[in-house]
């Protein structure tokens, strides 16, 4: 594959009128070819206007076409082979391994977006019958299906250039609800983008869809993402990255004629909760605990949205241990290349802050990696009461930098708790005997997190469809949905309302036929796949 | 039962420490007794604190109590008798018929909702079991389940003393989510209010709940409701009124350090299409099709958020017989009493100034009714171009009002629904020979409106599982969602996922043992109320 160095709109390669962008290997700071050309603000249009004359024929896609559509995305991108693990490495610093498990999962939600399209509960029929002898009035047939927002502006993530990217969670999400998806390149891995845009643009052409399905763009940072919010085909809007452009996606969407519903991920401490039975019995159990932090805290270079940034240890001797194995576990760590200069500027500035605030002390840090922005990676300490007091401690540092603190009763966990701002995940480590203290923790947990784990790690999102990736404000700004797995498609659908349509005129989901053999809501019960007569 | 004139918080009648409002009767203008004690921002507080303190205990009730306190509301609020309907008709003006009709539709969604918090599929359990064996990493267990938001701030629509207030549609699918509600009176009913309010508080008391579940307060305007919206132990909004009133909630929801979702239903035109097919045939076929149009809009003096504010008629012959109908039919029409002075006088300057519009002509008008603040009913007419191009056209007037606007082509149809803003309902009046003009027609409603109805007319909001009683913005704020049938309680509901909880640590909707008996969906398909093991 070539890359061209244009934006893909509707399936038409179109060289920006704007300046131009480098993708850089943040292991070396050096540029990489080839040269991409940036939107302008008029420019974008010709993509927002694909995408609204594609829906009317994408969202009302036959389910097989539709299923078949996503899986031939997940194919093009095998297809593509190493070339694209060596470019996405290139551009990010990140290992191939971590690529290719990222490849998988990438392919493996589009796939699992594809039997969620083919089982099509996400349409959401339900069917109350006429009852015509019904006293005073009689009741009307009315019928209820969900149907696609519209378009939807998707941005790519800087940390996860295949699974929260061109065709991430966001994508398969959107195009598995039937919504066209715009999507705005992280800049950062500008030729990791366009690898995945073929890819999807190729199954576009190949089922015969309409170019506006999907459509790639590479724009200057903030104000073409501004634009492509504010544009009025556009219906809703997915996004990853950080606390303050997320919010300023907000604002715009809220600021439109019509406001618009945005999924933005943003940030997200993940506290782990270490219970006094997680540390009792043998040095090797608390080696080993203190090994597992280190590992979520530093892997992939601590970028990952569920990386612990809080670990609660009990005051005393065993939590003493602990705080000295997690000493001597990051001392042997050597720092892993970050994904942008800027980024690594960012984590280092967010560390000397917290390292300088009062009342924080070196846990123990790590070494600096052999290659650029690859900082050493570090744990700092405090106390519970320095913490619940102060928020520079309650700030993200994306990255791998994490903080202890200590407590002395359950009770200062619940407090803790109550004065954090919403999260994605928290993690509880403990044995039976913790069970009472963990239990009335969680009532305060479900209150600020998305999902709870217990005696495991944040980082490693699963997508299936129980997972929730998402929480309450500022961790998402919309707390009502999930990022990851197959709740996701909802944030892309409405409700409509059918009342005494003919059979001629309902839509097929709703006929009494049943042709997609739908589980329907009938007088509020499900019913299986059946034919309605 | 006696009315003090005082909010209710938490069970207590509070005297407020502002100043004091009464009720009307808008078919005299004559005060009502008591006075109302409005109270301060600062006494608000003890409302929405008693709010925060009773989530702990009533978001997880049993489900045989939480439905049964609901049936209690309903129960209590039939118990009032009469006096109830007395009250409400002097507040509002409206007949008793209307308003016995109105206590039945309040009272049926309270069961309706006790209904679904017994069968339990809101609760929306999704398990992913564990995959022990899974290659390269083993699968966690992963179960899904929904909680309620927390406090909800729901505000008293004018036009539905009964159904879209104090226990209306909001409050009853928010406390059957499990979320306390803070309800702000309407002051045009305030009297209605309290006696509905004393009605839930007994079924608080009666079922030993926490008084905080349930508050009624009386305050100024505006100026409370923007501070029950921005108070930090609110987490959404449901609310049904004007459109400035909407959107001011929405911009300070918004603005909030932690935004919250607002509900508003705010307006809507609710046209109706006229087919050629549905004028053929008999005089008296246009004559019943002009009577029913007529009822739609002067029915409850038009103050419904459904009533037909535009029709769509054919040119020509039939289509002037059907205008002279309209006429004909109108002017046998007296004025009702509307619900107070200021919607009165706010309906007279609409009438006025689209009356007085270019290319605007009367189609015919009522007579004005016996009471106070009983304008004539008034119909307009006007051509289509006229209709696309002017935006005054395109403005509600809250009462017995509608413009007839004469089409010549389908396409003439589609493109003015392409210039409408977002609506709660579009109707269809045809006949076979029209099915495919009204199927290239229906694709550009379902963009507009949130229920299409054929051969009827939008009045009359069947409380069901399958209505959505919503749409795209303005006509509500949020077009994901329905304010009025089952759906409505997904609005206070968010999901939390737990990996990997032992057992002892799980909700009790989420443990192998299915103590509720829900349906669950397992590894993405629903498996109806099995025990997991």
């Amino acid at each position: 594959m070539t890359l061209t160095g244009h934006s893909l709109i509707a399936g038409q390669h179109v060289a920006g009128k704007g300046t131009t962008a480098f993708g850089y290997n943040p292991a070396t700071n050096a540029q990489l070819e080839p040269a991409y050309s940036l939107l302008t603000e008029e420019q974008l249009k010709a993509a927002t206007n694909a995408a609204a004359e594609a829906y009317p024929s994408f969202s009302i896609l036959e389910p097989e076409t539709h299923a078949g559509f996503l899986e031939s995305i997940a194919d093009n991108i095998e297809a593509i082979g190493d070339e694209l693990i060596i470019r996405a490495s290139q551009e990010t610093g990140l290992p191939e391994a971590r690529l290719q498990g990222e490849r998988s999962r990438t392919i493996g939600q589009l796939r699992l977006f594809a039997g969620v399209v083919r089982q099509g509960d996400f349409r959401g029929v339900r069917i109350d019958p006429a009852v015509p002898d019904r006293s005073p009035l009689p009741r009307a047939d009315i019928r209820q299906r969900q149907i696609p927002l519209g378009p939807v502006a998707v941005f790519g993530a800087s940390n996860f250039p295949l699974a929260f990217s061109t065709a991430g969670g966001d994508t398969a999400s959107a195009l598995a609800a039937g919504c066209p998806v715009v999507f705005k390149a992280h800049n950062a891995h500008p030729g990791t983008s366009e690898f995945v845009g073929q890819a999807i643009a190729k199954a576009v052409r190949d089922h015969g869809l309409h170019p506006g399905v999907f459509s790639l763009i590479y724009g200057p940072g903030s104000s073409i993402g501004q634009a492509l919010v504010a544009d009025p085909a556009v219906k809703a809007v997915g996004f990853t990255g950080s606390q303050r452009a997320g919010i300023a996606l907000m604002q715009t969407a809220a600021a439109r004629p019509e406001p618009i519903p945005v999924y933005a991920e943003m940030s997200s401490l993940n506290p782990v909760f270490v219970f006094p039975g997680a540390l009792s019995g043998s040095a090797e159990k608390i080696d080993a605990l203190a090994q597992q932090y280190v590992t979520a805290v530093t892997g992939s270079s601590g970028q990952l949205c569920t990386s612990p940034g809080l670990l609660f240890a009990p005051a005393g001797e065993a939590g003493d241990k602990l705080v000295a194995a997690v000493g001597r576990a990051v001392s042997a760590q050597a720092g892993q290349t970050m994904l942008t200069e800027g980024i690594a500027a960012s984590w280092n500035s967010g560390a000397v802050a917290l390292g300088s605030s009062d009342h924080v002390a070196v846990v123990g840090h790590g070494t600096e990696g052999g290659t650029k922005n690859a900082p050493a990676p570090a744990i700092f300490g405090t106390d519970i009461r320095s913490f619940v007091s102060n928020p520079v401690l309650h700030a993200e540092i994306f990255g791998a930098a994490s903080l202890m603190i200590r407590y002395k009763t359950a009770q200062e966990l619940i407090e803790a708790t109550n004065r954090m701002e919403g999260q994605l995940t928290a993690s509880l480590q403990l044995t039976e005997e913790d069970y009472p203290a963990a239990s009335r923790l969680l009532p305060a947990l479900e209150q600020k997190v998305g999902r709870i784990i217990v005696n495991g790690w944040p980082t490693g999102v699963e997508v299936g469809h129980a997972m929730v990736h998402g929480g309450p404000f500022p961790a998402t700004s919309d707390p009502r949905t999930t990022s990851v797995g197959t709740l996701a498609i909802n944030r892309f659908l409405r409700p409509v309302a059918y009342q005494n349509l003919p059979q001629e005129l309902l839509p097929t989901p709703l006929q009494d036929a049943n042709p997609w053999q739908l589980n329907r809501r009938i007088d509020g019960r499900v019913e299986s796949g059946k034919v309605f007569a």
